[in-house]
């Protein structure tokens, strides 16, 4: 159980670019970061496109001016001078500039923690792969869902057979808020989603699904697709070529199946973020609007709802628990599991720690290749009229 | 509200083949049926493949021992012979008999109320269908769901534009059952449905999938599918060719797109037959285990839950109505909605009267043949390796 | 389970007296004895005050216009002329005339089936019981939910020590249609129930809570309440001195306490009739709009939800069993297994099979003795102020 | 909506007593203080009743070794003499020492956050009040779930008539983790919660009810009780005379009415912190469990959930909101909405803005006062037999 005690000998000094004032995102990475002050500082970023907005928004932060910074370049460079300048940075920029940026940091010597999705080719993951390797750095991925301690439960008790074998991973991350087409113009957040120039080649697919296929990853680890078959729609027309709804279907390995809903125009949907793991002898399901709980159905015997905290779940579990039965917890408790081990695993590789690393759970740079290979070969299979493509 | 009192002049002779003691099924005819005594009564039968148990069976029931009758012929011929004799026969036996019976019913001069799936091919139902006008019988279909007045709210919410336009169908019938593999062996009512010589092409597409097509058709009339893609699988292998699972995309011809998920290795679900219309402004869930009310969510206002029998829903949905708020209806009110109003059917077929039959909303034989159009349709594009066909 | 195969060697002749089309109570009667056409007949009926309209009525259900009767004295009179005469009577009237139907059946030598609360007072539930057993008569009472068989499962799960030693009983059944004070007025339902000349000395007391008491004592048939406190309200002021909201504290003579609510003023309330059995280990609770599962919840143990029809259901359980799995039974189920009961209860007495008589759980007329008791003590306690009164 | 910044000029400089290692309620208090850094930081502590443990403590939340204390007197004096000394301290101990500590806390110059039960007397109540007043200081006190905002949305739909006059106030807190007699002597938190010692004169009716009467006074501040009628148990004989479970009625002065139960032994109970408000024309519904949700159902319409974070929500409401729509936020969120007034009310308090101090809505001295006098007078009623008790 967690309860706020260091878990690396000091507090990583932290800065961020963008998650500023007019968006929502920005305060989740800080809620995750922040959690207990013995992983990380706030002391530096670049917080706003413009940048009097970032600096006045830093200050408010209780971030040194001098260290609110214009943009990320400036940022890099001036804190690259210093003796207590940070020594990673999370990237909570629009999609298409998290390449750059993340290219920047890494090599200005710092560890990145990263937005979703992480770029929009494999080939790009691949490169900065490869250099944070040679700078020896971490690079992160804020797949922010993925912090539930559930999530663990799920993955001990498909790796224990609780399930036997497992039969379908079904998916789904809808939501109905793009039903607001309008919004398309107005607010900030929608108006660049929509924008293949900056969110690239998908809307919902890397909005949505890329979170839900990690997630499943996670649960399922020796679960490879085979093939996948993606069916897009733009259901608002002017959102084409991004679609605002897909269907996968998939084919593993094993023989197992699965489909895919990512969606943003489930009207009235308040609960669309969803994963079922069926089994031979059993399915679980989990929805993150219900965080606390756990579907537990076992063919033939009574309905189990596992609820989070209690001892009867799997200790892989439980170590990440911070408030004991009884008392929910919500996203920020996921952001603050990810980002405990996004300061772990920095301090490991600073250390060396290649056993730590090893053994590590948690969304690195491949989780985010995987991501970007997901979205791939979905619209590739959806561009061909929504047909079967090997996962490649 | 309905209260029992006679929707026609006087109740109707029935008689029934199949649904004796070994299964469960005749005893939902028969309390959709029977619900008032004033739309059918059960005067003959030949309800056992067994003639001695079918016949203490029928004794058990009521019937007169001379009019339980050993097989379904004898039954035709014996009862042509009596003034008295039934008027309408229902069909309660194994997919593959479906039609013999119904030909020679229509033949014996019988109304028909028939099992689903229909039969296996479209042809057959488009032959039943010619005789039937012929005769001038009519061909019911105990699409035994279909018959809450829930669907009926949800058809007039979509008439009414209350969704604005419908852009996808979410259609799921699943349950884990299948998952006892030994009961392909031992269950009678699991024997037979996996044994194509008897079941047909399909295993859960045409003993799951039928209900819930049929269903959607009901709520969405104007619907069209333009082309299906079916992956099916037989996760119990010994029961290859047919499937035990099956996904299925749908694209209509207004642009909507759908999915159907039809499976018997659900493991431990027990709420699996599901149906969800996504419309631009709003959607609507229903969920058959949870027959009294229906889920509205509109986009960007509270979640809202319908409650069966209250005064706010359409007339078309209360006029079914039986027992008031507060009162649970389950699946028996489903199946004498239907039974009422296949004796309606058959009251205004006798009395020539079409104009009541041109309103009356009830699962007839076109509903049969587009069951096994579905079925064709997506075992066509399975046996193709899931890819998209025209839907014809 | 049931099939609708005979449990008595015939139905029985069976008539009733009021119940007509203004009310919605007749109806769940009928659809209870008739379901299955294998325990009762409706052969007889003075359905309606209005005579002409209760004939119409009686007429339309197919009952012989010649035994539509103007009025119970009449019924009583005819019938007993007849060869084939009614042997059973159901009382569906307003609570005020049940005293004196119920005395004139039994002296007709007809067995009786009364709708509840039974009598004002305890006095006369004894006086009936002792005529009824002069006569050789059943009378039980249709507290219409407590047929179902969950219920069933419940009482097999106290009695087998499933839930550890019983501490509490939480009883509550309320809804919110008496909110509409100007129902009082307009609605033949709510009006004559508000009035105490008719209804008695309780409005929800008697109408609700005595159901839910009763069902406790299905329950739990070995608690007995020591003493009982009430507080009663009248929120629509024209009630007084009739309640439509009751607060109850109980205190059972093993130690364990009890709380009741009755209510026709809890705005909005649609899931308001649940009981709730905590023991020393584990706790179970029932809501009768969800009759096809049972929330059982052990100290330290995933919650479990138990689902109608499973094979891990107790025998009691499934014995009243009539749909399978995945299919949902409700209220008409219920009334259907009490009917079957009374049906047994009184071939039982008409053949002098005491041993079929003592295992019968069902409600007879000590059920519904105790029914008058339970209102009598909680309205001597409100009206002293809302103090403990030793309940006898 | 809240992003972290800050609200006030500078965080307040902070310290604990208790809140160490062996406990779960310490993290709870640092996740509400700390969630931002701009209204707290944490400079000192006495964590721990042993000082080398809690020494160790401090310094792994990164506390200055020289500021971890052994215990609160040498804390407060030491603090004292520093310029950069604590301003307000938190007491996060068992009941007994409240009292004392606050008091020396207040004598020492300190702002007060206080654990609830605040103390055992009213009269207690009252001095430290008189003392707060005469020092400048605030006392707050953490009833940390009355910290969601969706309290404050049925706070707004009460006081804007959205439910009529309110007629009931239904209360509830209980779990069944007191089922665990032998916890009784094995686990720290239970063993002296039922020693009346360290506990007090009750048990669950401080530990649990008066979270939930403080979150109904929240919401309902209009509403006065007139009379309270408490029955107590102690189903584990070894607890008397504290009671493990405890039925409470009130008669509020406006003529409404009110139920409280409080237990630890609603064996299995998971979701057992749930407040009705029911009015003439609609009723709301919470369950803290279930925090991202709120029940509201008006008499004659559809059932309701309304989901936080909506924009169809109160303004009232909207203001606490961090994470937006689509994102469960949990109990830290709530213990942070509090913490964050806390630190308003504090800098309002030494600027002396009186205008802030009188809008601002928190759990405050009063708040604590009113704990105490609902749990005097709980036990004086249930003392003298479960008699109605004026409230006073």
């Amino acid at each position: 159980m967690l309860n706020g005690e260091r878990k690396i000998e000091r507090p990583l000094r932290w800065g961020m670019v963008g998650g500023g004032r007019t968006g929502n995102v920005g305060y989740k990475h800080r809620l995750g970061a922040l959690r207990d002050n013995t992983a990380f500082q706030l002391l530096a970023g670049a917080f706003d496109i413009d940048p009097a907005r970032g600096k006045d928004f830093g200050i408010n932060l209780g971030v040194d001016p001098s260290r609110c910074y214009p943009d990320y370049k400036t940022m890099f460079q001036e804190e690259a001078k210093r003796k207590d300048g940070v020594e990673v940075v999370s990237i909570a920029t629009p999609n298409a500039t998290h390449y750059e940026i993340c290219k920047a940091a890494l090599n200005a010597g710092l560890h990145v923690i990263c937005e979703k999705p992480l770029f929009f080719e494999v080939g790009q993951g691949e490169e900065i792969k490869a250099l944070a390797e040679e700078k020896g750095k971490i690079v992160g991925v804020t797949y922010g869902f993925s912090g539930s301690q559930v999530l663990l439960q799920m993955r001990s008790m498909v790796k224990n057979g609780d399930l036997g074998q497992i039969h379908m991973i079904e998916l789904q991350y809808t939501h109905g808020f793009g039903c607001d087409f309008k919004a398309d113009q107005t607010n900030e957040g929608q108006k660049w989603r929509v924008n293949p120039k900056i969110s690239g080649p998908s809307f919902v697919l890397g909005d949505l699904s890329t979170h839900t296929y990690y997630m499943s990853q996670l649960i399922c680890p020796d679960m490879k697709i085979k093939q996948v078959l993606c069916d897009r729609q733009s259901f608002v027309k002017s959102r084409k070529p991004l679609e605002d709804n897909a269907y996968c279907l998939m084919r593993y390995e094993n023989g197992a199946v699965g489909r895919m809903w990512a969606s943003a125009v489930n009207a009235g949907c308040m609960n669309g973020h969803r994963i079922r793991i069926v089994g031979s002898k059993a399915s679980i399901e989990f929805s993150d609007n219900q965080p606390n709980e756990l579907l537990y159905e076992v063919q033939g015997k009574p309905i189990q709802k596992l609820i989070r905290a209690m001892p009867y779940l799997y200790d892989e579990c439980n170590a990440d628990e911070r408030l004991g039965a009884l008392h929910a917890e919500g996203l920020p408790e996921s952001w603050a599991n990810i980002y405990l081990k996004f300061a772990i695993a920095i301090d490991a590789k600073n250390r060396g720690d290649k056993e730590t690393l090893k053994n590590l759970v948690y969304p690195d740079i491949n989780a985010g290749i995987e991501g970007i290979r997901w979205v791939q070969n979905c619209v590739k299979s959806a561009n061909a009229g929504g047909i079967w493509v090997d996962f490649k």
